[in-house]
């Protein structure tokens, strides 16, 4: 149909499209709100003549992001249809500005589809970091953690199937069944509320499974928004925030003087990750 | 262009057009996203085959409308570019569930208008509502009023374009400008958000001079929303809600009791809210 | 200790204290925040001289909650440590205007407890309530449903235990945990969206198990701030919204006039529910 | 009175106590929930046995600080009694998530006093940054930039007091008051959400007026939560971040390799910036 809002072709070619996630998860666009226009269009509202020195949209996109310029950032919107397994979803729901209707398993009877790692995920603790995966283990064991997976699932949904048919509630039914089942919801969020879903869940320290789904974000994000993701790459994605003491340090570097770690105030953990950034 | 999304024709006809409101204020609609089938579609997949027995979209959204389902209202969204005096947006940034990009008079030099009320808005403090409006007062009283408006906001915006001139910041040139001054914003919301907007402003309690916009925007929800827009009228602008106190009276009333305000647990003030409720 | 803040003896004497819900589950009142006079200070402040009609705090209160003055219920805070089942937890967190810290089992070990519901738990899906319950079932079905409760959730929880002994990573072996484990979390929320929360949770259409949690908090609250209390019970959780048309039967009733739900302009649902209000 | 929660003898000290800010201002804690080890307590929860290896209360905050966990610092809460021009509570309210209420001019009749600039900010326009100031004005184009403010305050109040006096309703006769009017709130807000707001209202890029009380609530929150406040300083408030075009310069620098603004990629304010950050 035509219409006379912002359209972006390059979204309208993937609109309700399927963008395959995980074993039986999915992301499809529904329908979205603006382009890298509509945040320009704001912000100029908000500085008026202010903005006449920075002429061009990308270059005022680049300052907005690089000063934490977020209100124009909300002005874009994008819903999203989204399948993803119960343990993803509740990580998910903790960004708390998005709106959100998901589907309910006590209306309705969630499908017989569950999440089982591939081997590549089927990993060790880390030792590292408290939080995240290290080595993956030996296939052997992989495959029996996989058999104990589909197991458990098909005993548990099996149970919940029988309880249904026997007239149990299913509000009661569900609650038998394993967290890697899947569910799904409708999303609904700014672009500066997705951009920071994005940097928080496509961060290495974020568990693969939700990260999968971040990705897939950030690749509609250029598609719908180039200007921005192209700041949202360089000013926040890839960026680094160093601490005054680091900060320090690297004048020191770079003034050609020694430095270490007893005297720059700085923690192991902090002044390992500096080192880290600074020999990328 | 065209798109694939959801199009509302009547909607699309008044995109970027002027609603006057008040002597130089205006709202346009700048961009929308969904329609009445967007609630349907989140609230049917959140109930799935719950929603089975409620067949028809406008069953279902006064269904969600008097339950207070409120998320799949969330799921449409549009954006204003409102004109409106400074007074007003004091009480509108008060809710706080939207995206507002502001015209900033620290970057840019405010327009020379002023809302100037008419004689007919120029009325008595009222004796038995603390925040509202009696009787219009007399003209020769209103003339002067509005010869004083007119006189003060001359005098202070003439010193504010003096001060520019002379090189003063704008930041602190702008101090001196009386609260009737015009500024300008986008703001975007969502329907259920815009909904509370237009239920708490729309109201007879609400000033008149943010009612005004509110009620310009409840004739745009019923061009982008109708079934949404007569279930709002239905079981929410024109609902009353009625105290255990209230509806023990009524029930005695229908029963052909007698009731007094002395024996009904209510407050004076609540017991003729609720008589005017039943009388007219 | 000694403070000058607000001090609420009635729960100065429960803090920290065990409420217990449910199997294993639990809530403790961790701190709190003001009290009934912190909500009539923030609407003095608001309202100055205009509230000097309504002098004494109960009549304020009442007047606040009847008008939907919500702001002032917003200067009360009060933080909550609850143990509660993973499916609980997921209807709760849509919730979204709270602060919550989550027990994480990327970073930690589940405990081995899951939420077994009682024999007067298990029951048949409701015929006229497309999310609820109906009947409890027959003791020798429900006592099957409990084995194979706790069988599933042992052999999943001692195949959990076994993957972590082994080393596979915490974020992977918890996905196979069944939805009835218990997690816990602190939960930060002022006295505004906690009481938005009850009447939602609270209400006869909640799931059972979130209910109980959401009458725990109800009691809490009377010792809390027993004129908010008493105010949102008239007001709010035993008053009832009234439709335009519900209004006009009710004003017809009154006046001996015959009604029919046909001329009513109201479904078959609404009438039923309006009369059953009034014959309540 | 005596009280099990946690207690900050510090902060305790100053309650309800007016700290001055501009010539009519003031801020004033009301009440305060939480202190350091709040923050930690929320945290251990969270990562339970995952925070074993950062033992002490500052070391763990530092490191939530800065890797951005901000959810813990929500759990903190303060209550402010704060005075403010117009103008000023208008900038503030753009934060969004606080509770406000605020002194309505609807109900009440707002107080003569006016913010009048000191001869220290009777500053020009800044010439490179569109919404700042320059240097300090000559002191007789200062003066009289004081006179007028001080006489169209005072014009403008008469006016409103006239008004009032006959009448006039209250809503309407505020309209024509200016912007550097005082007015007052309550504001509570969780500490997460404070230290965004002196980030952002501390910076020199803030206006004075509105610099100076996010500067006297940074005091406030030293005395309130030592150890967050010293987090807040070193990995935030002169913390920077880098973009990748940025961190790629330092490597270079470090290096001892030349580099080129044209050849970095950045554009010159962003060169500029970080040579100002590198050899400050």
């Amino acid at each position: 149909m035509k219409t006379q809002r912002i359209v972006v072709p390059a979204l309208e070619e993937i609109l309700y499209k399927d963008h395959k996630v995980l074993d039986h998860g999915f992301i499809r666009v529904i329908d979205y709100m603006g382009d890298d226009s509509s945040v320009v269009q704001a912000a100029r509202v908000s500085y008026g003549k202010g903005t006449k020195h920075v002429n061009q949209d990308a270059g005022l996109i680049n300052y907005l992001m690089r000063h934490s310029h977020t209100t124009p950032f909300e002005m874009c919107e994008i819903k999203f249809h989204v399948k993803l397994p119960i343990f993803v979803a509740r990580q998910w729901i903790r960004h708390r500005t998005a709106s959100v209707n998901e589907y309910s398993a006590r209306y309705s009877v969630l499908d017989k589809e569950f999440y089982i790692p591939d081997h590549s995920q089927i990993s060790e603790q880390s030792c590292d970091n408290a939080q995240g995966r290290g080595e993956v283990l030996p296939e052997e064991f992989s495959q029996e953690v996989i058999d104990i997976f589909q197991h458990d699932a098909a005993l548990t949904y099996s149970n919940y199937s029988k309880f249904l048919e026997r007239g149990l509630a299913r509000e009661i039914s569900r609650i038998n069944l394993t967290l890697n089942c899947y569910t799904q919801w409708y999303w609904k969020v700014n672009l500066h509320n997705l951009l920071k879903f994005i940097k928080l869940r496509a961060d290495k320290h974020a568990q693969y499974e939700i990260r999968v789904y971040a990705e897939t974000m950030l690749d509609i994000v250029k598609l719908w928004v180039p200007l921005t993701y192209n700041a949202f790459v360089e000013y926040c994605l890839e960026a680094k925030a160093l601490s005054r003491n680091a900060l320090n340090v690297i004048r020191k570097l770079i003034d050609g003087q020694e430095v270490s770690r007893e005297s720059s105030g700085m923690s192991k953990r902090e002044w390992n990750d500096v080192m880290m950034i600074l020999e990328k």
